[in-house]
C-alpha cells in the first residue's frame, strides 16, 4: 500500500488546466487520482463527497474558480467579472453549508475586485497566486496546530481520535492528525486508536486508511470501545477536529465527540480540540446557539446501502454533529497556541495574537 | 409485521429431538425458526450468535445437553456420565464470557450426579424436567425483574437501552426490556432509545425490532448518539442486561455499556443493571477477574460481509464485552429486589433472600 503521504489531497495541475484530487468515495479500497477540468466536474466532486473536509473543499473551489477564470477569453473586466461571478455562484452551490467553500470563493472574488484596473492576464496570475496561498496557508495552519499539539503529548503515548480530521480533510497534516504526523516524523511512535465513527464511517474508511498507509501504529475500534481502551490505560490524549467552536469553548464536531469526551473525563484523559482560528466563532456565545444538522434515517438503518439492518419503518434519530461542553475540553489547539479554560478569555487572547501577527 | 411476542425464543421439540430457536442472525429481515439437533449444530448456533443473550444461551444449552444425553444408548452410569461430561465440556466451550452457559450445564450435570443410582431412562426424564424448569424459571425471574424495574421509573419516562437484553436474549420478558414490556401492558408509554450496538448491531437488528414489532415507542440511535439524547434531557433511566456481575458490583456486559454508563454519569441519568441472580458471580471478586472475549476483526471492518470498509490489514481491537465499574451503577435489579451500593453487602443480602425463599 502506497502511503497517503505520497499523495496530495488537492493539487493544481496548471499545465493541464485541472484540479487533481484523491477520489475519497473509492477509499479505502482504491486510491485513485482524478482530474477535474470543467465546472461541472468540480461541482460534482464536491457535491458527491469525492473531496470532503472543509479546508480541502475550500482549496478545491479556489483552484477550480482560478481554472475557470483562466479560460475566460475577454479582455474587458466587466465581462470577465460577470462570468467570474456566475461560475463562483455555481461552485458555491455544491455544498451550501460548507463554510470554507464560500470563504475561499469570496477571497478569490476579492482578488478580482481589488485588481480591476489591471490587465485580465495579470488578474488571472494573481488568482492563481491566491489559490496557491489558500492551500499553503492551510498547510501552515495545520503544521502550527501540530507543533502545539505535539507539546501536549510524549513519545509512545496512546492517542484516540474520532471521525476524520486528517490529511484527507485538510491538505497535508490535517488538524487532529497534525500532531500524529509530526510526531511520526520525529520518532514519537504514537499508538493511535481510530473510532470508526458511525454512521458514515469516516474513521474506518479515511482515518484508519490515512494512518495505516503512512506507517502509523493505528488500531481501528468501534465508537463504543473507547471506554475499554481508556479504562485499560491505553490512551493518554484525545485529539479531534471541530466544525465550530463557540466563544465559551463549547465545540460542535462529528456526532460522538461528546461521548468520547464524557468517557475521557471518567478516565482522566485530556481532550484536545484541534481548531484553526477560521472555525472559532466568537459571534456564537455557547453551544446552545449552534444548529445541529439532522440527516436521513437510511444512513443508520442501511449499512452502506446493503439490506436494512433495522426494522422497516422504525424511528431513527440521526444528528450529524453534537456539542461537547467546554468543561470536558482540556484545551483548544489553534495555530496561535493552546487555549485553556476559561475559554471566553483565552479564545479572545488567541484572536488578539492573530491580529498582532497580521 | 407480526409481533415478536407471538414467538418463542427457544423451545424444546422433544418429539423431533430438536431445540427450536429463532435464527437471530437473519433478523430483522426474516423471522425464521430453525431446529438444532446435533451437538455441532447447537455449538455453532451459540458460537455464531444464532441464539444469544446469557439466559437464552443457558436454556439452549440445557435443552441441548438433554437431547444429547437422551441419545446416549448405554445403561451404565459411568459410561453415560463420561459421555455427558464430554458433551457438556464441548457445549461449554462455545462462549467464554456468558456465565449462564456454564451455570445451566452445571445444573444439568448435578441432576445426573444426584440421581446416579436411578436407571438411565429416569435420569434422562429428570434432565428434561430440569431443562424445562430452567426455561420456566427464566420467565418467572425476568417478570420479577420487570416488576422491580418498573418501580424505578414513571409513566412517560425516557429509557435508553444498549444491545439486546430482550425477549430474544431471555425467554419471554427479557431482562432490560422486562420493565418496558410490563410498563407497556400497564399503559406507561415509555419513550425508548435503542443503541444500535456495533459491531453486531444487536440493538438495531434485535431490540429495535422486538420493541417496534410489539408497539413500543422506540427510536434507534447509533452508539455515539447517547451523549446527545441524554444532554437533551430525553433519558430518565438506562436499563441494560449483563453477562456477569462480580461480587463488588462491577458488571460485564456487551461492549459499549461502560461508555453508556460514563455518559449517563455525566448527565445524572441512573444506570440499572438487570441481572438474574444466575448472572451474579460472588466467586468473582471484581471486574478485573472477568475474562473478556475477543472477536475477529472482520466483524468491524466488513459491514455484514459486504466490501471492506477499512484498509486491508489494519489492526482491529474487537472486545465483545466491557466492564462497567460499580460506582457508575445506580442499582442492580434482580428477581429478589434491587441491590444498591455497597454491592459487596447488598448482593450478599440478595442471595440470603434467595436462599430463604428456597
Amino acid at each position: 500500500m502506497k502511503s497517503i503521504r505520497d499523495y496530495e489531497t488537492v493539487a493544481l495541475d496548471d499545465a493541464n488546466d485541472a484540479v487533481v484530487i484523491i477520489d475519497q468515495t473509492l477509499l479505502p479500497g482504491k486510491t485513485e487520482l482524478i482530474s477535474l477540468k470543467t465546472g461541472e466536474e468540480i461541482w460534482n466532486a464536491i457535491y458527491l463527497l469525492k473531496v470532503r473536509g472543509a479546508p480541502a473543499i475550500g482549496v478545491t473551489a479556489a483552484f477550480g474558480i482560478y481554472l475557470l477564470a483562466k479560460r475566460m477569453e475577454t479582455k474587458d473586466f466587466d465581462v470577465f467579472y460577470r462570468e467570474f461571478q456566475k461560475q463562483k455562484a455555481y461552485l458555491d452551490s455544491s455544498r451550501p453549508t460548507a463554510v470554507n467553500l464560500s470563504w475561499a470563493l469570496r477571497r478569490m472574488e476579492r482578488v478580482c475586485l481589488e485588481n480591476r484596473e489591471k490587465p485580465i492576464a495579470e488578474i488571472k496570475a494573481l488568482l492563481k497566486k491566491e489559490a496557491v496561498e489558500i492551500k499553503e496557508e492551510d498547510i501552515r495552519v495545520c503544521k502550527a496546530i501540530g507543533e502545539y499539539g505535539l507539546g501536549l503529548v510524549k513519545p509512545g503515548d496512546g492517542i484516540l481520535t474520532h471521525c476524520n480530521a486528517g490529511q484527507l480533510a485538510a491538505c497535508k497534516y490535517g488538524t487532529a492528525t497534525a500532531p500524529i504526523y509530526l510526531g511520526e516524523e520525529r520518532g514519537y511512535h504514537f499508538r493511535v486508536f481510530a473510532d470508526e465513527t458511525r454512521p458514515l464511517l469516516q474513521g474506518a474508511r479515511l482515518t484508519a486508511y490515512e494512518l495505516f498507509s503512512s506507517g502509523v501504529d493505528v488500531t481501528l475500534i468501534c465508537d463504543n470501545m473507547s471506554g475499554t481502551v481508556m479504562r485499560n490505560g491505553w490512551v493518554n490524549a484525545v485529539f479531534v477536529g471541530c466544525d465550530r467552536v463557540a466563544a465559551n469553548g463549547d465545540t460542535a464536531n462529528k456526532i460522538g465527540t461528546s461521548v468520547v469526551a464524557a468517557v475521557a473525563k471518567r478516565y482522566n484523559v485530556p481532550v484536545y480540540i484541534c481548531a484553526p482560528t477560521a472555525t472559532i466563532d466568537l459571534g456564537t456565545p455557547t453551544g446552545a446557539e449552534i444548529t445541529i444538522e439532522q440527516r436521513p434515517a437510511h444512513e443508520v438503518t442501511q449499512m452502506w446501502y446493503r439490506e436494512p439492518m433495522a426494522p422497516e419503518g422504525v424511528k431513527v434519530f440521526n444528528p450529524a454533529f453534537d456539542v461537547t461542553d467546554h468543561d470536558l475540553i482540556a484545551g483548544i489547539v489553534t495555530e496561535y497556541g493552546v487555549a485553556r479554560e476559561p475559554y471566553t478569555e483565552s479564545l479572545r487572547e488567541i484572536f488578539n495574537r492573530k491580529e498582532k501577527e497580521h
